[in-house]
């Protein structure tokens, strides 16, 4: 065989939350393993009727715009704007198809090979894929309760690593469920000033807080802040809506790049996205609903895994999104060896190594509370407990 | 400002095409530039219908498979499977967000930096696009009434060339317009199994045939071929669904790097295309009826060239697809100098450099005929003789 594939696949390794969600399909196993939004939420009578209405446009079956239909992207800058407190036009704005799309076309404009990228650790595991496929030299800082460790990057920072990029979850992060300080957002803002390198915000749960909102977005106290959110967890995954917004340079590149990469996304689906969103009235009670669920959701998997552990686990303190961290005060537990165990008391989760760059994150897991209702979740909860007696003991 | 783009960046253009398109957005132009479907040929009603059927079901608005729903690569691996002669199954099938993303994993899945791909000339510009931004080097080798010279192409083999991949339109060259004659599908097949390269015959446009189908395609000759189609030209764009198949090892590259990309399709256009696809009997009626309105336009747009010009230029002998090539005989003509003239009398086309590596094809030019109607292609004519005329004697 003369051909091998390129050396962007040589790191590359299917995402090991995708493996594990095809090993724990199994209809006895309750899975908290996934990321999905619960479908009972998703709005799809809304949807039909809004597809209905798009479908009297011509326009909505025909190619679109590279960047996005223009009343969506319009809907998303005033949205945005909003969220750090400037006036932002369609212009700055990229819709991509999904907030993935617009990670990896990111990655491709802005790294060549080599090029360091910072992420949190645990990291979300579809930015390290991205990054391992731009051949980036990935290195980390720690996160913590307030998010990331803003002192330990300046620390890099000092030690001389430049950085091109620095990634984060600012919001409910993926997995660890923390939310990023306030303090520690004008500081990463100003490093990125100071240093020269581009935040990527990825935001795609700020809308699902519990009680109060996240502060304000890092994007609003740094030019060189490239925010991406979506529409996936908020109004329907199928849409395949995500968006950055930021330097209008970057959206540019961004542009030109995405021609290549897809031309456009479904006028279809932009303008049922656009329809939704611009319906404020709608989209607060709807939203109201996700929170008040997902919050209740929340609670009862906290409360079911207290129960279970006791003392003998930390749990990040959840207050918006779809994740719960676990970690346990025995970190002699391998979780990837419990997940076996798990599995056949009949529950899934992912274990802390697949968010990891080299951290011991063995004895720690990440639990998605979003698509189990109360009572299955505690159910869960007490295999879990099960599961982990059984394995502490073979 | 300390941060440049990434080298990638560097040698990517926005699409003439696309540029030309916001030039020749005025309602007194008449637009022979672009490469849309007729929206009066998409057939909304049953999208609608579809949409309705499919929203009935949870999975329609959730997360999907990287690779694309089963029954949708089900069906395509039916249909595909039939047009080369062998059994497909589904997991030699990826589909992707339009056949244009196919082009764009593949080249990352394929391509380092240097590589050689050889395109024909004049080239798919989508695929000029995606291959700079892959870093590679491009070679061409003449495009003629018979499609890819394949003598042309043994010849650059021969004196040492290595490509990695060969790109090739197979059906209805856009922009030539033109077949790949059947002996040279199977010297295509032939070469890349002796030279060890990969073949990507891009086909949105095979099921355009006019009175008979395109010979085999180059995929049923030779396992190194990867075959990609698209839903759009056929159903409608907005559906974003396009589709590779081809060796098993490269469809897992792409799944993997698709992951990274965007996760997955849409769930719900994906549900909507599967049900089109595979409704024989509305599909065969649906693609006469394509058959016939695209064909009638071909002929009342060459007719009218042929009106216009006479022995002065020279078409391409249009049997499906969207695309007629004209060649003026006098070469010194430059249809980028053309097109102004021709945007002052009220009709636009796509001038033949666009198309180019270097080739002189600046006395060529792209027309779309898929749009407008036939009496509104015979106006576009009668402009653009006078544009022509003008221009000579300007």
């Amino acid at each position: 065989m003369p051909h091998t594939f390129s050396r962007r696949m040589d790191g590359l390794r299917s995402s090991a939350i995708r493996n594990l969600l095809a090993l724990t399909a199994r209809p006895d196993v309750i899975s908290l393993a996934g990321g999905l939004p619960d479908p009972d939420f998703i709005p799809r009578e809304r949807i039909r009727k809004e597809a209905e209405r798009a479908l009297t446009d011509p326009a909505s079956v025909q190619y679109g715009e590279t960047t996005g239909l223009r009343r969506l992207r319009d809907v998303l800058a005033a949205r945005e704007g909003a969220r750090i407190g400037r006036l932002l036009n369609a212009g700055e704005v990229v819709v991509t198809h999904g907030s993935q799309q617009a990670l990896s076309l990111l990655a491709q404009v802005l790294l060549d090979p080599g090029d360091v990228v910072v992420v949190e650790e645990p990291a979300y595991t579809g930015a390290l894929q991205v990054f391992r496929a731009a051949q980036a030299a990935v290195q980390s800082v720690p996160l913590d309760r307030g998010g990331m460790n803003t002192a330990a990057l300046q620390e890099l920072l000092e030690s001389g690593v430049r950085p091109t990029v620095v990634h984060t979850v600012s919001n409910f992060h993926n997995p660890r469920g923390v939310v990023l300080a306030a303090d520690r957002r004008k500081h990463l803002a100003a490093l990125a000033d100071r240093y020269g390198f581009w935040v990527i915000e990825d935001d795609p749960y700020g809308e699902l807080f519990f009680d109060a909102p996240a502060p304000r977005p890092v994007a609003a106290f740094s030019d060189r802040v490239i925010r991406l959110s979506s529409a996936s967890k908020i109004l329907a995954p199928a849409l395949r809506v995500g968006w950055l917004h930021g330097d209008r340079r970057v959206c540019e590149a961004v542009e030109l790049l995405k021609q290549g990469a897809d031309l456009c996304g479904s006028s279809l689906t932009h303008q049922i996205t656009a329809a939704m969103l611009s319906d404020e009235a709608w989209l607060a009670l709807h939203l109201d609903m996700l929170r008040t669920r997902y919050g209740a959701r929340s609670r009862a998997l906290t409360a079911g895994i207290s129960s279970a552990f006791g003392d003998s686990a930390a749990l990040s303190d959840v207050q918006g999104g779809m994740f719960c961290w676990v970690e346990f005060t025995d970190d002699t537990i391998d979780t990837a060896a419990l997940l076996r165990t798990a599995v056949e008391h009949g529950v899934a989760f992912v274990p802390g190594s697949a968010f990891g760059m080299g951290a011991h994150l063995g004895a720690a897991l990440r639990l998605c509370y979003a698509t189990c209702p109360e009572d299955v979740l505690a159910v869960a909860c007490e295999r879990l407990g099960d599961a982990y007696l059984a394995h502490a003991q073979s």
